[in-house]
Parts: C-alpha cells; structure tokens; sequence
C-alpha cells in the first residue's frame, strides 16, 4: 500500500479532475493503461455516469470503497450488481438540473424560431432582400415533458413563462401542478415539442420508439436532454429524413460523442455536444459532492449523496 | 381615377401582401418601376417602417392619404414631417412583442449556452472524447434591459424564470417592478447581457456607443432585438474582434440585409435574419390591423392603429 488513497478516473474527458485530487489521493487514469500494479491500491472509481461500466474493471480491483459518480445520472451503472458486491455508488443529484432545463427551453428557440438555422443561412449568404423567414409563435404549442423528475418540473416552469402549455407523463402518478397523460403515445400525440427528461435504465431503452416519433409527426419538435439511448436514434433520423417528424434538438446521443457524418443529411436538426448540464458553476457543485463523497468512503463515514434506492 | 382605391408597396419583402390586397386595391409595386402614370390615384403608401422612407416619394403623390406601417417600429418615417403635411401614419403594435422577447431569450441562450457555436462545432467534427465544452450558468447573469416597453418588460419577465435578475434603463421613469439604473452607462457596467429592446429614432442612434459596449466588457454579452442603427456597428465589430467585449447576439444589423462578409471574422457572434418578431401569428395580426387601417382611411374613417404622438 502507498501512504495515501489511492483512486482511478475511468474516462479521459474527467481528466482536468487530477488537479483536484492529486492533492489529496495517489491518481491513476486509466487511458495510460490499465494500473496493474496498482491494483490492490485503488479504493475508488471515478466515472462520468452517462458511460457503462464495465464490471471486469470492478472486479480487478479488491479494495474498491466506492463508485464515485461525477455526475449526476448514472444509467452506465449496475448499481444493483454493485451492491450485491457491497459497493457504494454515489453521484452528484441537484447540481445541475436547473442548467439543463435552460438549455433545453434555449433548443425549444434554437429549433422553433430558427435561431440555429437562421445563424447558418446568414452567414452563408442566405439572406436577401427578398427572402423573409417565417416562424411560427411558440405561443400556445404544447409542450409535453417525458418525466417530470427536477430537469422536467424546471422545463415545465420555464416553457410556461413562455406561454407554452405543458403536459407531461411518467410511469408513476405523482403531486403536480400539470395533467398527466395517460400514456407516452397520447402525450405525443397530444403535443407539439416532446421534451426527454426522464432518467435511463435499461428499463426504458428506446422509450422514445419510431411509434412515439411518429405520434408526435411531421410538425413535431422531440428534444433530448436527458440520455441518447432513451431515443431510437435510427428511427429518429429516418423520419427526419421522411418528414415523418418535423424537427429534434438534441443534446445527447446514443454514442458520445457522436459522428457529425451521420447528421450531415438530415435535416431540422440542432445538435449540441451534450452541454446540457456542464456549466462550470455546475461542475464546480459536482467536483464538492465527488471530494466530500471521496474524503467520507475512506474515512468510513456515511456517504454524501449515495444513489437512492429504487 | 380607376374604380378602386390604389395602394403602393414599397418594399419587396412585403410582395407576399399583394394577394391580400388586390382582391380590394389596385397595387403598384415599387421596385417594378416608378408608378408615373398611377400617381394621382394611390391613396396609400404599404411600408415596413424600418426602412427609411423617401420624402420625394411621398411628395410625389399628391392624393396621398396614408402612410401605412406594416410594421410595430416605423423609424423610418419622419411622422412629424407626415403629420405636417396631413398625412397619418398608421402601424401595428402590440401584435409581436411576445415573439421577439422570446427571440431575445433564445439569442441569450444560444449565445451564452453555446448552442449555436456548439452545433456548428458538432457539425463540423469537434466534439471529441478529449473535449468538453463549459459555459456559465444563466443563474445570476445580470440582464440590463435598454428601454422597458413592451417588448422590454416581456424579456424582463422571461429572464426572471431563467434566474436572471432584471435592471433596466430608458430616458423616462416608469412604475416598474424592476429597479432602474440611473444611466445607460452604469446599467452596462452593472449588466453580464445587455438587451436592446428600445424605439429607435434619429434623437437615439448609435446609443450603444463604444463607450457603452467597453463599459459591458469582456465577458459581456449584447443582445439586440431592436433596431441596428442603435448600435454603433462599427464599434462592436472592433470591441469584439480585440476583445472589449464578449459576445453579441444580434437580430438587427445597421444595413438590411447585412453583408455575410462583414461577420466572417468577427468572433463570439450569433446572427439571425431580422426574424425576432416575424412569426406567422404576428404577421396575420399586422396584416388584419394592415387591412382595417387601409379601410378606414378610404372610407374617411377613424385610423383602428395611428401612430401616437409623442
């Protein structure tokens, strides 16, 4: 054993976290290679949430504590099987949610009044004296909200202040100021944007089915800020191409980060790098929750912000 | 005379109105040749009041009757100058001030989230598994709003549920629920985004001086969905270029269309074609106050929306 904790940041965009830890903890990343010696060493794992977990990794590792969860969804996580195995995962809950509400109503207007699309056609040249753009008023279309956990209930209150009236579903009836759907289909059936807020398992992997697109149909707008793999993205791009759906914002992908070759054709799109919630002041809450989290494992104490049981 | 009352177009963008009025008015149409053999007979100029108007014009037409604004703005007519000659001016408020507050939030959101520069960047091939793009949260970002009119109050309204407090300046006191700085410049000095949603005249152009622009400051951000003859174009283009100031977001430019050439290098920029206030919802209420406003005038009656008088 060295004299201080060891611990292993799992994916390499997580880098700029060693300036933090290295203080205080022996810093292993495991794009340099997998520690091998280091192996009896490492008492916890620091992950990004959003990308699985490989369990072989976990079970090279002895002495791990905890798996630390730099974010705040952990969908890439068995947090079951790590349980069995008396492994802790902790995570970074209402740090963010605020952020990626803002950054969805900001592709609600990005898409339906044609800020990213105008921003492309002028500076190619596309405005003349006689072209004149038209959108329509976000006024009165329907917003539908797939979840309404803190990202969906911060969406909903927001698209409000906007004037967009707002339904939403979820599997389980909960206390809110908005009518509930009776099922997903009829919610997008029903609405003119779909917003996907909704946290992803395996449970609910292509939630967001061709059925679904196509429910919210040709004049429809889908946003995803939740998870890439909650929407059949294959489904998704043909009906953009068919015109089966009018338009999706999207901020999340089914891989990360995805091929800007595979959007190159379909249209009405606006894509984001997944920067829905990485707002610095946000990371700075998560990087607290990681550190308190991190000092409370070693040190045997309760955890900061375990995951919840289900 | 013809039968029927004769009304001009003025601007070729508006061409699309001619179906609306022919079905009652014989139309002439300006850019398809002076209408020399028309001029005793239109009764009505159709104009988009942010172009200025040509007196020559008018003064050619000697049983002019009314100047019609298709538009809310109409600082390109000298109304004074109409008024002394008996001629009213007619336009269209309160019809889109909702539309282009929502443009101003979605022009804060692109440009301070990164959605459009992260969807050109996506696009392009730059998202990477090394590269994580970081913005500031919206949370406490102070919005200095320039004029509370209608237009201005609806932005302040919308900023507030994205966590922004609100300031305002305008040169008159008003009862407010927001406080308002004692100077423009002190507001820009106090603002992380100023917005520009004042009424532009000849007594206002070029308000947004480099002082103002270098007093919003590097991080700063400025949002214009106003007019572009408030801002001294030329300054804000060298401010951004040598970094005085951080970022504009504009939908209005000192010439219409602007030259895509002149913000080709120009950084930190979002830049959409004049579509702030341009929905389908606004132009069927401009075109309806358009059509009452013609009528009234033919028919010796009450004006439905002259413009007020100072």
């Amino acid at each position: 054993m060295t004299q201080r904790p060891a611990v292993l940041i799992v994916q390499r965009h997580l880098a700029p976290l060693t300036a933090f830890l290295e203080g205080t903890y022996d810093v292993y990343r495991l794009w340099e290679g997998p520690p091998v010696e280091a192996a009896q060493d490492i008492g916890a794992l620091v992950v990004a949430g959003e990308f699985p977990l490989d369990p072989r990794l976990v079970e090279s590792l002895p002495n791990l504590k905890l798996v630390a969860c730099f974010t705040s969804g952990y969908d890439g996580i068995d947090v079951a099987w790590c349980r069995a195995r008396g492994l802790p995962v902790t995570h970074a809950p209402g740090v963010n949610h605020e952020d990626v509400a803002d950054h969805a109503i900001g592709l609600i207007l990005a898409a339906r009044r044609g800020i990213a699309a105008g921003d492309r056609s002028l500076r190619a040249g596309g405005w003349t004296a006689e072209s004149k753009t038209i959108t329509h008023s976000l006024k009165g279309q329907k917003v539908g909200i797939v979840g309404l956990g803190a990202i969906g209930e911060a969406v909903a209150r927001r698209a409000e202040a906007l004037r967009m009236p707002v339904r939403w579903w979820g599997p389980r009836e909960k206390d809110a100021p908005w009518p509930r759907a009776a099922s997903l289909l009829e919610l997008a059936r029903e609405s003119d944007v779909l917003v996907v807020a909704c946290r992803a398992d395996e449970s609910n992997r292509g939630l967001i089915s061709r059925e679904v697109i196509e429910a919210l149909g040709p004049h429809g707008l889908l946003v995803n800020v939740a998870r890439g793999q909650l929407v059949d993205e294959d489904a998704l791009i043909a009906a953009l191409r068919e015109g089966r759906l009018g338009q999706a914002a999207l901020d999340v992908f089914e891989a990360e980060p995805t091929d800007a070759a595979r959007w190159a054709d379909v249209p009405n799109t606006v894509l984001t790098p997944h920067t829905g919630g990485a707002t610095a002041e946000a990371v700075q809450g998560m990087l607290m929750l990681l550190l308190e989290n991190l000092q409370a494992a070693f040190a045997g104490e309760p955890l900061k912000t375990p995951v919840a049981e289900d």
